[in-house]
């Protein structure tokens, strides 16, 4: 048995200002695909704080990380979203870590339900892409490669 | 009794252009959540002005920051908001503080008492949620995932 | 004959958002054109995972990349495309590698058809520009400068 | 008497695309306020030199900048001067020092006479900001946090 | 006579989409003005292939460089143009090294004969521009603070 401090870690990101628990569906995911990682959730406020949280989880020793925002319909929540996706990709490129960041747009869809399935399936879909990454490797997706996958909506197909 | 070298200290910045003072509501805040921590406060002209303050204060020890930022209407006021938030985002990137970026946009509200109650209540909420990252670590804000939570305006809750 | 570790290395970095298969297209011609570099290709979900995954592949030991991003028609799109290209443009800047950035956008063209022969055009040409860039130095593509050269579709000259 | 390599430095950093000489205006008023420092004055073609401009006199020992930027009225100005404002949060990020970072922009106001006053206000009240901060640290501008100060134009007030 | 080694460097960079051959307008400047600089110039395939570029001449002992981007007229160049920009300002920065970033714009002017006057013009005057600020320090532009200089187009002259 490996010490504590050796085990293999995977982080889950979320938010209080989400609509969706998205951080528990990423989270039963990871725990499922990825037994032998331990699984550390962190919620923080908004997306602004998230690639804050996510520099202390790498810190922490995290190898992967799936961030979920929920952004709000207004110009400012768009700024918001580009500086928060900026972060997470300066991040990932000074540290190679594997990101996946995952957005739902509040203006995606208009009936509730609807936006509520689109936020589950993406988190599921990506919680799954970010196992694969982390265990496969380069080849992890490469049968996908240009095949016009979507998560949280159908697949849109290659042309 | 520790050395005061050693003490905890966290930062609350805020500005001469916003028309509120948010920067003493947080204070408030922060010495009654935080008694263990020494409480910087610094005022600074703008919201270009945040970033590097923010680096200052983590230079003299800092483990967390809120800053309060006023965003004017204009289009050049959105562009320097971006750039405010890609220099703090940046920032919490380098150095893993936790860095609650907090902003009252002048075109929230058209009515100057409403303008002013959302940022009271913002600039409270938030300095509470800093006080709770600080103490709680990770698990300080996980009940409230995914709960659409709001700070200024009334919470919307989950879909 | 070198050792593995000493082979000089190139990569791909395609998606599975994608529509077409660029990655093929690319590699198939960095084969060709570069028989003593190995070519490690990468697939990863979207465009916002492609500079981690840039960053990795530097890490081992690529000199150069191409990278194959097809980007979605939506605002929310166009601000991914901009966190993407400076997220590949900072990790130029700070390793000095080889980073041929590549995007089709899903709003180039209506007719189907028309978007993918743009799309395979377009990751040939600039893999072509990836081994000229890699072989010959500063002087590989000075013939021609100025002269209003398109990928993927028709060049449109000199003023 | 200190040797002239330990004396304090303060940079004034202007562009040969402004139409009206803040560059000047600025210098005047920190030369009166900061009698113990070297003012060095350093001007550069337009306002995306100025963060480089802005590395170098840090480089040369300025403990504290102003850089005067004049913005034009098209969509390439306000992207040029998000690059600007970029470069210039994340070098302050990076060494910490006082950057206050000051623009006018020419759509500002349509009477020359009007935009001229607004100018040569801005970068004398802000060339007194930088002063301030740097003599009194984090208390400086503490009286007026909240209190609606505007630079070039009348002040707005707190609400 | 010193070294090939250390010999002083100074680096053009154009590209293959330009419409103009600015990189020889600058090239022909710059070994008239700087006679005991080497001139290196490197052409690539465009704006975001730029910063990489210009770190890779830094690298080989370039102390200033000129760039000559050619921006496309969709939405999708201007955002391309904001992420090169921001890539030159943060190399700029994080080097001090004298950059100076020019670009045409392809809408700047309908008839092609004006817009390759433009180009022509700017490249030389900014290539002027660099010779003078690598020569003659900080005071090289100071006679020229705020008197409206315009390149490539006449200048505005001050208010």
């Amino acid at each position: 048995m490996r010490p504590a401090g050796e085990t293999k870690c995977v982080g889950v990101i979320d938010t209080t200002f989400s609509r969706v628990d998205m951080g528990s569906v990423a989270e039963t995911v990871l725990r499922d695909l990825l037994p032998e990682y331990r699984v550390l959730r962190y919620t923080v406020p908004g997306i602004k704080d998230i690639p804050g949280a996510a520099r202390r989880l790498i810190d922490m020793g995290c190898e992967g990380l799936i961030t979920l925002g929920w952004v709000g319909p207004a110009e400012v929540d768009k700024l918001s979203y580009l500086a928060m996706s900026v972060g997470l990709v300066t991040l990932s490129v000074l540290t190679g870590k594997v990101i996946v960041d995952v957005t739902v747009h509040e203006d995606e869809a208009s009936d509730p339900r609807e936006l509520k399935e689109i936020a589950v399936n993406r988190a599921r879909a990506h919680a799954e892409n970010l196992a694969k990454l982390l265990k496969g490797g380069l080849d992890a997706l490469r049968p996908l490669a240009g095949q016009g996958i979507r998560q949280g909506r159908p697949s849109v197909g290659p042309l």
